[in-house]
């Protein structure tokens, strides 16, 4: 039997294992966040999801959109398209053997900048703050992809 | 050439790719039960899926929303929003040598739990049942990441 | 330490890394295309984005829909509920020990085929061409879980 703990004596490996596992926690904290704003603000999608709340016509009314319900949404889906991207390139440029030191920085600054963009849609701070980070994160995982296709290109 | 078939012989990772396999294709399992209500209902997002139905007006009456469509395509990114943090810390997780037959828990009580979130969406059977099975895939998510950092963590 | 750049001189894990970084990248591109939309036709969904637009009520115009964004953003919704089962089933998959002329075959066809479909979703073509891009890459996909199941299944 092969030893994969050999994998994460890989540094780059184990590097990219504890970013992702906290920009994966960080995008799972959005599911909390609407959840916890749709039961606070009485917001729901689903007519069973607000029964307890009445019969009929005045349960009805909670299934309604709410700005901050659709703020954190919108934040959730734009994480999604932009973690996604950073996880399969990520993954796969991790393993192509690049420099543990630029490696790690593509990491870093992936993880701070869709961190910061969260905080600048949440709060809402004015742009171009949010763009900021959703750029910067764009820029990362695009320098992660050029990498890899130049020395790995293989089809 | 290195035989990758070897990474196929390790017990969690060979697991990990099965239970994986099962949760991705009950997933793309909602693309298709969106396009069945679609065509049996009628209910259409773009003007060209609509176009053999009818000409003008007629054909723009089947450009609506409709309730169990809706459902299914909510249904649809709850997974997607459950199941990309699984399969990215979940593979991580089975690459950092856990104990086997822990990992193995781990994932057989997603795949059951998300499974029965589905039959509790789609039903839709009262809650709390739904929110218990989102509840238990978070759970054993999030369980995956404790333990990955803490024997792993490398920033 | 172990020398990971092993794994990337397998024929199928290298051709997989790099038909999933062209097709991440295209994924991506509808993120910039949304941009691009959302501000030559002025249609934003935050009212920060539209702050510098005008004042108050003058801002607030802005906050619409448009069926040119909508459509974009369907169809990256469809590429993100497409090439994460893609992704998650062929690193899998890749990682088996498959015959490596069919499994490039494979990635070669589910490449072409979402490149088509985003084709025809943004041109619009008329149908089936849309669907038809769709049913090939979702094929394509569960052709691999299949594949992956009947060899390494492993509950």
């Amino acid at each position: 039997m092969v030893d994969l703990t050999d994998l994460m004596d890989d540094e780059v490996f184990r590097a990219f294992a504890s970013y992702a596992t906290i920009i994966i926690s960080k995008m799972m904290l959005m599911s909390a966040t609407t959840a916890f704003y749709r039961m606070t603000r009485k917001v729901f999608a689903n007519p069973e999801d607000c029964a307890t709340l009445g019969k009929g016509e005045n349960a009805k009314k909670y299934l309604r959109t709410d700005d901050r319900v659709e703020r954190v949404r919108r934040a959730h889906l734009n994480d999604l398209e932009n973690i996604v991207p950073f996880l399969g390139i990520g993954l796969l440029y991790s393993l192509s053997g690049p420099d543990p030191s630029t490696a790690i920085l593509h990491f870093r600054v992936f993880v701070g900048a869709r961190i910061y963009h969260t905080i600048a849609y949440l709060t809402p701070l004015p742009q171009p703050n949010r763009a900021l980070g959703f750029l910067v994160g764009y820029a990362v995982t695009l320098s992660m992809a050029y990498r890899l296709l130049k020395s790995r290109l293989y089809l």
